[in-house]
């Protein structure tokens, strides 16, 4: 292991998945649930190229390159430290074939345009609306929760700028978005296909919301069984056990 | 008991709820789940005008007498045959001070803008799409499930006209149109507001949505914890046996 490519504000963790690690910063956003859930729910086939947006430390892309035969995946992010950062960990995994990570703004339409498109796009967008809560005073973790650099307009125009043809997108986002998540996506002609809830437990309203999104799809929703994060113990449920452990 | 008020083609059914009843067509749309579940969710207050659409049988009016203080309910049908039917439950349960139905057609906007403007909309509408799926060969019911009558569209836009300012509607319908009925209650103001999904049990992905959207209300959207119908020993749950209980 070249534990050089580690620096002193950052830890190395181990994926449990394929042997691989990603770096993250020890004071700043770390990946959670979210990330994991998302990488789950995405379908990726053989060959597939892959774009995750918003992408942070790159962990959706890791877990792709784990679970996943995807012939090519990227990553693209706003700050440049974080690509910095993801890029060590390319190099750390030795993915520097199959892997890259971009420093850009989504909302740069004409950098977008230049992208290769894909086949698969993911995305773990900011939460929070601009204005809402109190901006945590950390500027990294702020642009990671809420929409100061892009919102949720912005980063279904840039899905839709990404994807080829019918191709499909993949977002984690918070349910008391969805009305707004819903119509922006049906206006910019992405429809939504397929929606996942994740529920805390089976007694709790869902805090998670998975969707799918079709590049000019036609109208038909699937909802699939919800997810409980922890069964009735407070333990993990079965569910989360096995998207972990795949 | 007044029986006569009983055709010999019709049942009359104890709603187990301050001894009211309801008069159903044997061979017919007889109520579901669907129509307690909407009124169980629907909220009234003291004094409330509550006004059904596509009211059928009148179940839901007759719950909403049976459990809420309304000082009136109405109920708007487009099949006469109903309309006479539900008026006779109406008499047979001596609500005529309260309720009363009226044979109409909501598509129709000069009608719908003569109505008293109601504080509560309810309305347990079609669920098909017109051209999906067989049309059931004996029209009443066909015009029960099917958007023949009148589409998903045509409700909203007549539950718009019915509420008074910044009043609510309540809705119960399928969770594969959920994507529809967000975009065409935005589209004509109506925010949705509150939504809790239905699910067989804790395994199954949800079957029946109840949604809450308000007459220009603001942008937040509250989701519920789920109701599961059947307990995991495939009997009702202890909160539909509350519901039903109540």
């Amino acid at each position: 292991m070249n534990r050089s490519l580690v620096m002193k504000d950052e830890t190395l963790d181990d994926l449990q998945l394929k042997g691989l690690h990603v770096i993250q910063k020890k004071e700043g956003f770390r990946f959670g649930v979210d990330a994991v859930l998302l990488a789950n729910f995405a379908k990726v086939k053989k060959g597939d190229n892959v774009t995750d947006l918003c992408s942070g430390t790159g962990i959706i892309p890791f877990i792709m390159a784990g679970k996943t035969e995807a012939v090519k995946i990227s990553g693209i992010e706003i700050q440049e430290e974080m690509v910095e950062m993801a890029n060590r960990s390319v190099e750390f995994n030795n993915l520097g074939e199959r892997m890259n990570f971009i420093q850009g703004d989504l909302t740069n339409i004409e950098f977008m345009k230049k992208l290769p498109k894909a086949d698969v796009v993911t995305v773990n967008p900011p939460y929070k609306l601009q204005n809402s809560g109190l901006i945590n005073p950390n500027d990294k973790m702020a642009i990671a929760r809420h929409e100061i650099c892009c919102n949720l307009e912005d980063v279904i125009i840039a899905c839709r700028i990404l994807l080829k043809d019918n191709k499909r997108m993949y977002m984690v986002h918070r349910p008391d978005r969805l009305v707004d998540i819903i119509t922006i996506m049906r206006k910019h002609k992405i429809e939504p296909k397929r929606i996942q809830m994740v529920h805390p437990n089976t007694k709790k309203a869902p805090n998670i919301v998975l969707i799918e999104g079709q590049r000019d799809g036609g109208t038909f929703l699937k909802w699939e069984k919800p997810i409980y994060v922890y069964n009735n113990k407070g333990g993990y449920s079965e569910q989360i056990e096995e998207i972990y452990g795949k």
